[in-house]
């Protein structure tokens, strides 16, 4: 896997406080998605939030991850899912930080067994792009969980 | 602003080099975006990745947090647009990691001048969370232009 830069911007019309902006993938076109800073702190009512898109980063992440350790143990996945909870907390003094991302990982893969998908979530986690990045400064976790074929 | 968490997941049909996935913002319900491995590695032919989401996630944190810096100093925005450039590469034994993400923010704020945009942008990023994740391990670089109003 080569060198990969990949773009995003957002447009934000007025004050942060009452104004709205709207966040594109710029590489892909692949989306426009209206954000406020309310949809941020309190209820999402619809659009997302930096901390959002920072979850949707890392399950996608984990799960080729995961995936890439299944295969090469001799067992690709039929369907993976994995889930993840970012939290971000006022650190005393410094403002808001990422303290934690929570991945949990369900999958259904032909031949392994519950100690081979350990195994793999385990190293998944140790390849992670994003989890390398998370736990740089915050705690991940990882549960996973095989499901019957 | 109290402590946040915000949820997505990915489901991924298939073996990672043949198959693909869809995530989704599950806090907001705002997106649910396919990908695959060679949107991830090669041409996103209009399909986002992990890197495309953390860029979107870095530029929508960074805005609210220049925006706040400029309400602060006493002139909020009118209109302001961030991009962000993120890039992971080969870190020699341990895989491919985010070395650096580029903001560039340029503003529309009346009342501001150029030293004043340059303060608040440095400013926004010591507050920015994604900076200050993503600053942990790799490189983040802040270019900012203010526009005539």
């Amino acid at each position: 896997m080569p060198r990969i830069t990949r773009q995003a911007e957002i447009v934000w019309e007025g004050s942060i406080a009452r104004g709205a902006g709207v966040v594109s993938g710029t590489s892909s076109g692949a989306f426009a998605l209206p954000t406020t800073i309310a949809s941020r702190v309190a209820d999402p009512a619809g659009k997302t939030s930096p901390e959002e898109l920072l979850a949707a980063a890392h399950a996608s992440c984990y799960v080729t991850s995961l995936g890439g350790e299944l295969a090469r143990a001799g067992t690709p996945p039929g369907r993976l899912e994995v889930h993840c909870a970012l939290t971000i907390d006022e650190v005393e003094g410094i403002g808001h930080r990422v303290v934690s991302s929570a991945i949990s990982a369900r999958g259904v893969v032909p031949g392994s067994d519950a100690a081979g998908f350990a195994q793999a979530a385990s190293l998944a986690d140790d390849g992670c792009t994003m989890s390398a990045l998370i736990r740089a400064s915050a705690t991940v976790t990882v549960e996973a969980t095989l499901e019957d074929d």
